[in-house]
């Protein structure tokens, strides 16, 4: 099992059983989940944005409109928090202090590197492609001249990064398990619902 | 229609037809969504992490660990940026470009205001619990002097905020609407799965 070294800044403190640090744990949240939320410190204000993403080993993509502000600010250098949450269930305790929910989450310190190179871009809108719907680039036109300029791919490194974990029951103070109301999970899940095909024969107004 | 006040902050510049700055619109999301993901600037970087919150009026609130970092930097003064996203679709269309999702969003910048109150901090934890089920918080043990005591209540006021919203079909290039693949939305919903009741009679260890 290849890990994640441990920084100062990934290390979990409080509730270290909850921290994960390799990598099928952190794999496998990233590609489950559909959008991330990407912060940094803008000029003017702190800014969380979210976003799809989409990964290929240890390098997280996004990618989004080149006049993005927030992209413009991780291109001047400011580091970027990112982090993914999948919420699994509802923890409902016998008092009010032990609610939680049970989750999986990733965070990750990295700085943005810009994506230029024509191949590792065509690559990158594939892997987005194919993240949504496995197979589908090969069935879409791909990004022309224009739209590719008009698109800017940012990748940042898995490095710094960790996984946060809670699972399981409850855990309610000894002497409030004989309270009388119903305690234990309550699932959470993401589905898909039936397709609408897209009648339109022209671009809606 | 109450609609809170533009900023330059929070008007949307580019599409700027997908941003709502009505109060309904705002708080439905806010409602709907069990967490958000706030941020701000620490001392040795940016921090993104996901929480539970809630609603009351104007106010936002969130809670946690006494001892929680990024609370405390908000406490010091720091401003934060809290998000809240609720994905409704998959977008898929004819080109690769035009592949989006369905969404809707709150932004919010605010400083934190900690709550000391006796009878506000009670109000926000009713608030939470009543917010995971209605009717929970007069059958569970209310927070005692110890876990009142180890718990940060935050408050936001929703004065800075706007809503971003997308729907309806992809809009491809007109050239495009040529092109033999399936087009059109893929609805992703979170569900409530069986709950599934704790027998422990004791803390699981």
């Amino acid at each position: 099992m290849t890990s994640y070294a441990q920084t100062p800044r990934t290390r979990l403190i409080r509730l270290p059983k909850r921290g994960h640090y390799d990598q099928d744990t952190v794999h496998a949240i990233l590609d489950e989940a559909l959008i991330c939320h990407i912060g940094t410190q803008m000029k003017d204000r702190p800014m969380v944005q979210p976003t799809l993403h989409w990964r290929d080993g240890n390098r997280l993509y996004i990618h989004g409109s080149s006049k993005n502000g927030l992209f413009q600010a991780l291109l001047d250098g400011a580091e970027a928090c990112i982090t993914v949450t999948l919420v699994d269930a509802l923890v409902l305790a016998r008092s009010a202090f032990h609610h939680s929910v049970n989750y999986r989450s990733v965070m990750i310190f990295a700085a943005a590197r810009k994506v230029t190179d024509e191949a590792e871009r065509m690559a990158a809108f594939k892997g987005f492609i194919e993240k949504v719907e496995p197979g589908r680039w090969d069935k879409v036109r791909a990004p022309n001249k224009q739209e590719d300029k008009a698109t800017a791919v940012l990748c940042f490194d898995l490095t710094e990064v960790s996984a946060k974990v809670r699972t399981g029951c409850p855990i309610d103070d000894l002497e409030d398990y004989s309270i009388d109301v119903w305690a234990g999970l309550v699932p959470l899940k993401t589905v898909q619902g039936e397709p609408i095909k897209d009648t339109n024969t022209t671009p809606p107004a």
